[in-house]
Parts: C-alpha cells; structure tokens; sequence
C-alpha cells in the first residue's frame, strides 16, 4: 500500500476545514479519494458525473454505511460501502456501472484511517468491475458522528429479459441459498464483544454481480434475487412473502451455518437465521431451470456451496414456515426489535 | 400538513430497532418515507429502483446534507437534501429525474421531525418535478450522530448538444450570476448565532433545474454552469479558473448583496463572497450569447436580479481577480480554512 500522501505530521486528523468547500477540503478530495478513484469521468471534478448510455432500463440504488467497528476481520466500512450497493444493483438483474461516494467524517477522524478505506474502496470497485465517479466530503464537529460514515449510490444497466422483482415469486419456484450464513454478523459481533473463537470468523463481504451474470447466463427467466443483509435470510425471505403475497417453505437442515459460526451464535443466543450476510443471496427460480442456475452458481467460489433451501408454495400467503431439524414446523417471522446494531 | 402516521405516543422518538431491519424498521419506511414519496418506482420496495432510458448522456451526483440546525428561516435538512442534488444535476446541464435518499438518524430524533422532513422533502421533489425513487434508513446510537444526515444521489438526461464543465470556459466569455449572494449561509448563521435584524433573512434554498432549462433554450452553447454553495461565488471561481488554467475578473460593483445581509456580514467580520447560496448559479456564455441568456434568466422568479458580473481573461490563469468598489484591484483567493462549518 502506498503511504498516505497527505503528510500526517501536517495533518494527523481531519480538522473541521477539511469540509469546509476551500483549500483544505480541495486538498483532501485530490490526495485521498481523487488520488485512490481517479478515472476519466471522476477527474473532471464537476458537480456531477456525465457518461454516456445505451437505450434500455438501469437500476439505481443507495445505502448508507455506519458499521461499527469499521474495520472487522475480513472487511472494513469501504469495501462494505461498495459491495453493498454493488450487490443491491447485481440483485436487481443490473450489470453495476457506476458508484458515487459520500463521506461523513467526524472531525478527529486519523488521516491515516481515511486513507486506508479510500485505498480499501478502490481495491472493492476493482474487483468489482466498478467506478466510483462522483462523490461528496462532509466534516461535522467532534462528538457529533462517529469516525466515519459512508454513502454510496450506484447505477446499472439491465439487459433485455431480465425481469427481477420481489412480486414475481411464482408458486412452485425453488429457493436456492448460495452458500453458508451469518458469517458477516458473527464477525462484527465477535470483535465488539471481545469474543474469540478458536478460528477467527470472517466477514462473508464480497461483490455478488460477476455471479449472477453467470446465473442470468443460465436462466434469464430468473424471478427473485435478494441478498440478506440486515435482519438475515429471515427477513427477506418474510419481504418477499409478503410482496408476492405468497408462502414459502424451507428446509432448516438444508440451511448451511458453519460450525463455528452455529457456536458462536450459540453463546451469544442469537439465530443465525436473522443474522446479516455481506456476501451470500437468495434466488428464486422455476423448477425447471434450478439445476442449470445451481450448476452455474456452484462454479463461482463466491457459491460453491449453493443448494436449495426450500420453494414457494400457495398456501399461507405471507408466511415463512421452516420444517425444523427435529421434524417439527415453526413460523418463521419478521424480527421485530433491534438484533445487531449498525451491522452495516 | 396532515399528521404524522406513526402514533407518538408508541413512539415519541425513533429507536436504535428502527434501523434493524426488521419489523419497525418496515414500519417506519412504509409510513413515513413510503406514505410521502410514494411512485410506482419507489412502491416496488426492491433492493432498488428500476427505469427505462433512452440513449444518450447521463449525468450522476451526489450530497451529503448535515446543516444545523434543521430547520432554519426559508428551508430545512430536507428541501436543502433535494435541491442540492437536482441542481448539482442541472449545473451539469442535465434535466433531473429521479433521486436517492439515504437517511443516518441519531437515536432519539423525535419522530415528528422525521415525518416534517420528509413531508418538506417530498413538497420539494414536487417543485423540482423529481421522484425519489430509492432509499435507505440507518439508525445510529445517541451521541453518536447528530439528530439527522441525510444524503441524496440523483441521475438526470442530458440534451444533445449541451456540453457543460469547468474546463469549458473560455477567454472572452461573460460571467453571469443570478442573483444576490450569501443568503443562505447568513441565514443559518443568525439563527444558530441567535442574531435578530429588522428583518427575517430567509436561505435562498431553491430549485435552478427549470432556469437552467430556459437559459439551455436560449443558448445551448453555455460552457459553464455552477451553483455558488459551500465557500461561495469565490470558491466556485477559483475552482473553475483553476479547471480551464484561465484567468477571471470580476466587478465588486456589479455583485448584489442585500443590504441587511451585507449588514449581517459585516457584523460578523465574514466576506459575503465566501458565503453559502443554495438558490443561485454562476453561468459562463460567450460574449454574444449573453443577452439572450440574460433575458431568459430574468423571466424567472429565481433570477430576476441576473446580470454579467465579469468575464474570462488569457492573463493570470488560475487567479481570480476582483475590481473593488474602490477602484483597486485585489486576488479573490481560495477560502484556506473553515468559515461556516455544517453550512449544508
């Protein structure tokens, strides 16, 4: 990693200046992000990015990111910051285009922190495929935020076809999960509770487009994709219920949960079920083209564990119920309070 | 204003699990951000929003908004959110069409602000003629945010045969600018310093896209737009000097300033050219285009006052240079530091 060029014994910490919109927060714009970004469309540095498009629908999408810590094992809040709103253009059937960037940065913020998820951003849209074309620097008062907080938005095209929406689960389609869950929560729930494990847990964050261009390449006739972040496979599964107006049944033993990762939520009485995933999604396919998609998933390493987890039935409209390990049934339900704060 | 939908006496405040992702989470969307934005491309609640384009060029932008206080004489954290972002559009020549929000509240916000700002949002987008299309809600814990950030993005066409940036000026072209200065940042700053004058001073807080479209009908050939916000018409110049490597000179005379503004300025020991508008814009047209541009613009409310305020010179390219009300001449430098900090 090259070093930061903004010499720290100048600045150690973003001062207030630094989003003031003067020779300061120019200074801090070109050295760290337009250092780290800089492509054709960036470095133009107009009030807006201008590219060309072909005819056709895009996607478009935002998030905002306020993880806490900012950085955990296996990511940090930049590479959260793109993968995130990556994955929520890749789950709209979009191929990812472009991404803006805004920063919220609380005044004492280490130079040196910004630097690295500036350098953590770019290494996140390189692999990717992505460019980060436009973006923002606000600075507030000390004790008025917390490190650092991040925005991205994106924007996608759409191939003709593709036709992806949480209302068009049909009865009968086959639930597939591409790969073991939770893992993202555990890692984040495990540094800020000073929990160790006897092999540290990773964070599952990972752009999920390259994937599922493989799988539109399968079947384009895919209906549903979603990926479970914040409030797990549990919730989406309860949102895309409840937009198709349809029930869904699965298999708890077909879920993957890593053992450590079951243990780890264990001790801390938490269901894996609910737990947020920075890298793994949900598709809903026909029947018919579940095993070409299964197929393609399995030769991406993003889901070499991808399996069926369950399908859509007409019955209990609305409702998640699981066929539970010991032979039994349970509702699955939407959580209701808080279960992992700023988890993203 | 028809009352906000969440009953206050469940919750009088939003809470950390209103941000988790589950059922009050849901709740929270649906009846507030939902119940005001509400479109087809925004009901869809998918991971984010889709639409058809046609061919050509796009612009893409994107703010963050951490004004304080909130709410302020002539705007709030809201309208300011929308009309940043559509004339961050509009400054790159774009016609906006649909926008982002991204919402980072602090634990406790009552929830009667949120339900106002969301309402000032949508009367804004409406005014602009913009949806907001997508959108996310993070909530963060007490003392760790500041009541209410929000960030919008927002995509936008382009005509064609508009091209306009920073490094489009040219030596020769008239320098316009819309209307007085430093409302905006005069206006927070007399509340937020408790200062009373005769009169209110009210932001300039407004939408340019439609003055931009007319100034566009009389002369496509503009080269530079940009709205003077953070550091001022100072700062904007200095930037776009600096961008085209040409030099600019101004008439101190020819800048408006209302009188109780300069008056607040003065008061405050602060230069009005480094103030903050949120309502008006800097265009750079070539000599001969400049009537018609003038005359378009002063068929506008938003910019009766419009008039050429200086031009592009080949001599000291980079600086901007000011001839004073004295008749001296003096460098209008880059704002170093921080003048008005969380101005926007």
């Amino acid at each position: 990693m090259i070093s930061c060029p903004i010499p720290f014994t100048d600045y150690p910490n973003v001062l207030l200046a630094h989003g003031g919109g003067g020779r300061l927060s120019q200074q801090l714009i070109q050295k760290i992000f337009a250092a780290q970004f800089h492509n054709a469309l960036l470095d133009v540095m107009h009030d807006g990015a201008v590219f060309a498009v072909e005819g056709g629908r895009m996607a478009f999408t935002t998030d905002s990111y306020v993880v806490s810590p900012r950085f955990f094992p296996g990511g940090d809040i930049g590479a959260l910051a793109v993968y995130g709103t990556v994955n929520d253009l890749a789950m709209c059937g979009a191929v990812p285009r472009y991404l803006s960037a805004g920063f919220i940065i609380e005044e004492g913020l280490p130079m040196e922190e910004l630097w690295r998820v500036a350098v953590s951003m770019r290494e996140a849209a390189d692999r990717a495929g992505v460019s980060i074309v436009t973006g923002d620097t606000k600075v507030v008062d000390r004790g008025k935020g917390d490190g650092l907080f991040i925005n991205t938005a994106g924007v996608g095209t759409i191939a003709p076809g593709v036709d992806i929406a949480p209302a068009n689960a049909r009865p009968g389609d086959r639930i597939i999960l591409s790969g073991a869950i939770a893992e993202h929560g555990i890692a984040i729930l495990s540094v800020r509770e000073g929990l160790a494990f006897e092999t540290e847990i990773l964070s599952d964050a990972a752009p999920l487009n390259h994937l599922v261009q493989s799988m539109l390449a399968a079947a384009t006739s895919i209906h549903v994709l979603r990926d479970p972040t914040r409030g797990g496979v549990a919730s989406a599964l309860n949102e895309i219920a409840s937009s198709a107006k349809l029930g869904i049944e699965i298999d708890e033993t077909r879920i993957p949960v890593r053992d450590d990762v079951r243990g780890a939520c264990e001790i801390l009485g938490l269901d894996p079920l609910y737990i947020a995933n920075e890298g793994k999604l949900l598709a809903f396919v026909r029947e018919e083209d579940a095993p070409a998609v299964l197929a393609a998933m399995r030769a991406h390493d993003a889901a070499r564990d991808a399996r069926v987890i369950g399908a859509v039935v007409s019955e209990h409209p609305g409702l998640v119920v699981m066929n539970t390990a010991i032979g039994g049934k349970r509702i699955v339900d939407m959580l209701s309070g808080e279960q992992l704060p700023r988890i993203c």
